[in-house]
């Protein structure tokens, strides 16, 4: 009895240590789908469109988070926008839809949509365009 | 001493399990340099390029792991290729002349070069031309 009095500590810390592991390797292997887009900004317009985002809204920000995007980046040169995030959920298209009814994030697009224009080639109605992902490595 | 002889593998396993858990924690709290950069790709090489990118040698991979490369993609749309990836060493520049000096990187670019040329405001002697990150959330 007093064994199992003194052993039991032990067992219970190594228990909560190994699922707090586990947790962490979960984390790490949650399934990640890469996306990116590229659009034009209006040259007149890349100066309002860089201060923006120097500073975007933490509601916005919070949105993307609840939309389950993560390690998101947008990119500069040449009078074009490059966007790459990692999406981790499981209906990207729900999810942008969920986003697109948000009145905050809806506001935002207000400021952002008239510094932006679609490339030349991106299909009728789409804003930001595709790019295809020729090489990946982890 | 019989308490001590049952105690001490479980004190063993809590100690190792922890330090694991630490190495993982260490590993996400690497400080990561995102970097994106913008090339043309031949119109006429296109589909080479992509071939060579659907299967790129493992010494080339290995190499650009060695130099600490991780997450690296290349997205292809209109006659443009851009890259992002993360690094995750202490000196990029001299990581990056690490990798110039491996004979088999050497001998994929020369495969990789003739699909390529750099955008027309790439400086001089420049070929991936950098991108100016405007935006990034974690």
């Amino acid at each position: 009895m007093r064994v199992i009095k003194i052993v039991f500590p032990f067992i219970f810390l190594l228990l909560l240590s190994c699922s707090q592991s586990a947790e962490v390797k979960k984390e790490a292997d949650k399934k990640i789908q890469r996306k990116a887009w590229v659009i034009r900004v209006k040259p007149d317009k890349l100066e309002e469109y860089k201060k923006l985002h120097s500073n975007v809204w933490p509601g916005v920000l919070k949105k993307l988070k609840e939309v389950n995007i993560q390690n998101y980046s947008i990119y500069y040169r040449d009078g074009l926008l490059f966007s790459y995030l990692e999406y981790t959920g499981n209906d990207f298209d729900a999810d942008m839809k969920k986003m697109a009814a948000d009145s905050l994030t809806q506001e935002w697009w207000k400021l952002t949509d008239p510094c932006q224009e679609p490339v030349e080639t991106a299909g009728e109605g789409v804003w930001w365009a595709d790019m295809e992902e020729v090489f990946h490595m982890d």
